[in-house]
């Protein structure tokens, strides 16, 4: 059993991630941190998340030098839920003490001048580490996943997007120069554990946001190896993404060769589901998979990708990244067999 | 006070006719009225629809004959809140006496060889009232609706679109031979007031349909004189609908220009609203109004638009209508001034 | 017409009260009033709750001394929809200037020792107001609420528990000594419009809370004049509450007795609904109704009852006390007749 | 692997129960089964419970002769989430080939003269069975469930409410001649999976149901063996179930004899969890738990328990049961230990 560390388990994502490796068969808790000054620390965890009650008995450990002293020398492996300035500043230090580190924050996902100050608000410190790591977008980048030791978990809409559109572009049926639009909505939990008017019961309400100059917008087109238009939506739901994409396909494509694409990328992965029916939150909220069906008119290609934003979205694709990295089964501890 | 009878009481839409009627200060209730055969004949209306217990006491009355009869005699107007069928088959009786009717269905929307065969379902036998038909989108088509015998209000995705699209394209902005997409979402009243699996409270998720052959594409484009992709989701509240736009603008078209169609299409207008802050349902649903917004990136446009469906979207819209048929003042019975 | 000010009119029950006076025949906004130092101070009022955008088009004014003289000088009657504590301070000084006060607080809602300290945590300073106030439960104190220079509107909850008791209480048909048990659930626009991780879309969840020292626990066994046990709940809804009392009757009490209890107390009182069938949020939340049915079993009776608590609750309710107040017809700017 | 038949798989409660044994260490499914002339014969069971696809890949089969054979041969036992009606006919025919029988329906659980004429609306032609059935309220009768061939396994509502007041009837807590007051509310997922206008999205609203006189009253007081009152609600979320219960206490009960009792009862019983906190829906939804706890004013206890429905309420406590009954692990297929 690897004993791997969770810090930032206060948030829905960190919550994930622990059920997920307390039911793992390769994987057990280390510790769970939160950041040094939180008013979490020390608290039961399950006090935050109670339907783990009696199930995850463990305090959020503040994560002052005892602890990352303790992680260093205790914990295989760290997963990092974490602020992307936290992750950003926090991962070296693990990485130089040997730890391989999956990061669920977007701290390393999107080398390029200049990407981190003006869609995250800070320059990146560790240009090395972000030209090493791998995107850990786990149908994909297997080899890369393997031998990395910087993993970048995806974010939840380029999951979505990209398990869509990467099949088409990798065969070569999007048509050159159009862009494919990208209209997805997601569930309140995307936005975190906290407190604010906009997501409080009383305000949610199915809207856009981030229009034309959303951060994930740049994370789908530089991993697509094609520019997109993306736009967001706030779903009123709690868990969940729904991509709808529109595609503007070459001529003279063919159905065979769309489903061609698909078979080719996702045959043998059992994560992705080219579903036969049109995927809804439903079917995969609370479940690792992400389910894909597409239908076409003419050169006009409409695919539908749907996921859980806290699982294929960040913990479930974490854990299928880990099971790449250490060799283990690629469905251990996300879907019984 | 003018007197309507409303054929199909007993449906959402119905009901809120039924309570716009019941507050305007130039219209009453002459009669609410289900198919003949309806289980719901003889009910009283606050029955199926409690919240207006103690307000409207008046009963179902099965369409009969001598329903109809006294229909011709006592009514001044009709509304039709019918499936598509019963619209066409019972429109022109109405219209023969000399009583205007405001239609609800899809029955005399689009003209057009093959259309109602191919989407509805039915042949069409009334091609003199279809082409005589106004198209009651209230903002656009006054004089239209001011002569016209029979009004064809407007579906709620064509609502939502049309008020959308017509500026740009009344401008003369969209890039030619391009399709703008559009990406929307109905609450589930749209599917009306029915017992089915599919939305029942537990399996109702968001989801698409309709994918690429929803009866409202072609009713969009044919409104707006433009082709245009239309992609229908289900969305998990009761009430409203907001559709996202994907533009493709022509070259060199400014942001003044795009500002000025929109305030050239609406000013003075009250029930169509240029926010200046993103659409969301909740904003609309029980409201008569429409909001807009839009931004740009270059030739990419993105315009949302929302309403409630059963009203702006249905209801409110007919009562616009009948507003401008009959010179009263537009926002009676719709907005206290 | 007679000119309204609100003090508090960035809150849920504010908005609703600036909406009810906007479409009231009788009365006209004179200004919308937040605290002085509030970060809301000067926004529009349509900004904060845009479904009013283009219908009440005022800004939310700091509630400084200047606004105070205007208010003294141009309003005939001031709505506080304000923090217990703010309603304390600032009614007697509105109450000097010869203002009628309809106060939504609980300030002035229930006489006692020590109450105040206990239940809100302050010492009241203003003995003399708080017993001269009428409470505003509008279909039990009307001559009272003509009256009163300073009316307490009440709790939402006392509300819905009281219109269902009253009658019982009043026809001596409770058995003595037994308290009746209030079990309610409320939506979550109860807790006002604040930013908290309790109320945040992801973790809401059906809950009892304030178990056992709820202080409007004591609002309604002072008001019944009978001990009552009263339970909370948080509903996942946004509007209403749901009151199920269980009530034991003395021994041979009839259903005619109970019967008309309850139309001795209702007749003619065309916003309490003696349903017939049971109450349901969804038939009362946006309207000023009470909706109340009973069945029993030998001595043991439950009375069920449904309100709007943002209206009958708060705001409509309110509008209730100043109809009566200034003697404008009963329903004025609640329902359309 | 013991190999189970789920006769009922169609519906959410035999969904779930598939899920659980796909999971079980000790348990593999021999075949799911609907009734004969279900319009879901030879449906793939992912096509209505898509959150299943790739992980249960088996057909409904339509529970005709070849189908009985089949199951009397091939399974070891059997689990039945079907009409009262139809577990009532079947379950003699399985017990008789040796099988044993865990039903979910409503059944074998209450013996008592003229109760399933009254209550379920038919005469129960199998007494034997009735009286010999075990009832499989989990944490209380381990022994019978054991011993027993046919096992009843409790409504949800039952379990709720037993769970939290069996151990207080057990200590002698509850004042002598008082009956309890369950004020309970179901999770929509209750009604089954089936259309109907009430349980259609847009009308499920907070509401009161079988008032005075739910088949579940009986059933909860035989099995307490004391009368109680019960007043189940519909409430507006899919899963879960939260019964708050109002209990008169025998004069001088200290807080320790409470505490103790509930100790007494549960202790090593990870299934109940003495919470310390208010359980709440979000909190058991989709878990095998049942959250508890309690507080007292004098001689009022109120005490207030939540499951999920479909889980503790249905479709674990059956594996609960089945875990019981074969000497498995008693958290088997339910908690990741």
């Amino acid at each position: 059993m690897l004993k791997a560390a969770i810090i930032g388990a206060s948030g829905y994502t960190g919550a994930e991630l622990a059920g997920l490796i307390q039911g793992h068969p390769n994987l057990t808790l280390s510790g769970l941190y939160v950041s040094d000054g939180s008013q979490d620390a020390h608290k039961p965890f399950a006090s935050l998340h109670p339907r783990w009650r009696g199930v995850i008995d463990l305090p959020l450990l503040p994560l002052d030098d005892e602890a990352l002293s303790r992680i260093h020398t205790e914990a295989d492996l760290v997963l990092m839920a974490t602020a992307h300035e936290v992750s950003h500043d926090l991962a070296p230090g693990f990485l130089a003490k040997g730890l391989p580190v999956f990061d669920l924050s977007g701290a390393f996902r999107v080398p390029g001048e200049g990407f981190y100050e003006r869609f995250y608000g800070f320059q990146h410190q560790h240009g090395d580490w972000l030209s090493e790591a791998a995107y850990g977008l786990a149908e994909w980048n297997q080899d890369a996943i393997k031998a990395a030791k910087l993993i970048a978990v995806p974010g939840c809409y380029p999951t979505a997007s990209l398990s869509a559109l990467k099949p088409l572009q990798a065969a070569g049926l999007i048509a050159e120069g159009s862009k494919p639009i990208i209209s997805a909505v997601s569930g309140v939990s995307g936005a975190g554990r906290k407190a604010s008017v906009a997501n409080s019961f009383c305000e949610v309400s199915f809207k856009p946001y981030g229009v034309l100059n959303h951060r994930h917008q740049p994370e789908i087109s530089h991993h697509l190896d094609n520019q997109v238009v993306f736009q967001p939506h706030l779903g009123n739901f709690i868990r969940g993404i729904l991509a709808t994409i529109y595609v503007q396909l070459n001529d003279n494509v063919s159905d065979e060769q769309i489903a061609a694409a698909y078979k080719q990328a996702y045959q043998g992965q059992k994560i992705v589901r080219l579903t036969g029916q049109w995927p809804q939150i439903n079917d995969v909220a609370g479940t690792p998979f992400c389910d894909l069906h597409w239908a076409r008119d003419g050169n006009q290609l409409i695919v539908v990708s749907a996921i859980d934003n806290l699982l294929k979205g960040a913990a479930s694709q974490a854990i299928q990244c880990i099971n790449i990295h250490q060799g283990f089964s690629p469905l251990a501890g996300l879907v019984q067999e």
